[in-house]
């Protein structure tokens, strides 16, 4: 039997289209809680994350090496964790395709696919299904804040037909 | 009378000098539990923060953006945290100038400077005196996990006589 390819076109990564997986950490989002300190010489835009995360474990920060990937990309295995949520920014103005899937008794569906600017993050809400972390510019270095325990805080689904995320011009 | 200023020379951040105030978090620390994931394609150096924080309240993500600083630069404030650490991670190939203190019943003594290569971080420890956040490369972008909650986490001390953070080359 032929195994036919799905396929997903990435749409640019904003606040509204991402609401219902997680948070964007952004520069201009106009943020009400945005704030003046040190004698006014930075603005702070405050507590941008909902870490809900098991007490069972912490949070806690760890850096990340990923290979670079090119589009179009297939893959065919998604990622939830039960125990808390994964903050991901780039630390080289590199830019993150991001996968993420609602869920329907255990089985990730309707996969969709964003593509962060330059500057911007994004915290996975706890137990949203997602794609493995993929830099698509950049040198693939990002900071991660994720919970940390004694549990295993990794569930996987390979999905029987892959997917393809289709090539798209990388405009900011 | 003239205040004389007091002169410090800033030395790059390593994970031995800076051992006393906090953590540095960086690629090329050889941690040993760095770990491959993601089938192979990602290394993880796990966990390289002492977030010791005060169970009132709780860690938050929030984003920065400061004035970018020269040198010479001088400066009469530092601050602490009392509830919690500050995790500060340049997100623009920028560099900090970090000024850190001993503490001698409640007063700054000993400052000293450490400027960050590029894809350095660091975590300043709960109650360490330092420095407000003095980016010197980069556009001043950066993200910070730190404590939030209910009590006032900032004590200021304003010295009399100001410090000078005297010119060097931004070496990496």
């Amino acid at each position: 039997m032929v195994q036919s390819l799905r396929s997903i076109s990435p749409i640019p990564l904003s606040s509204e289209g991402f609401a219902e997986f997680g948070d964007v950490l952004a520069f201009n989002s106009g943020d009400s809680e945005a704030k003046a300190i040190n004698q006014g010489q930075c603005i702070r835009l405050n507590d941008l994350a909902d870490l809900d995360f098991d007490p069972s474990g912490r949070m806690g920060v760890s850096l990340f090496h990923s290979t670079v990937y090119t589009l179009p990309h297939r893959f065919d295995l998604m990622e939830r964790h039960p125990y808390g949520p994964q903050v991901f920014f780039p630390l080289d103005l590199g830019r993150l395709l991001i996968v993420v899937a609602l869920d329907n008794k255990g089985i990730p569906i309707y996969p969709q696919c964003f593509i962060s600017s330059e500057l911007q993050g994004i915290n996975i809400h706890r137990g949203v299904w997602h794609g493995v972390l993929t830099p698509v510019a950049g040198t693939g270095k990002v900071i991660v804040f994720d919970w940390i325990g004694g549990q295993n805080n990794l569930e996987e689904y390979t999905f029987k037909q892959p997917w393809q995320i289709e090539f798209t011009r990388l405009e900011t």
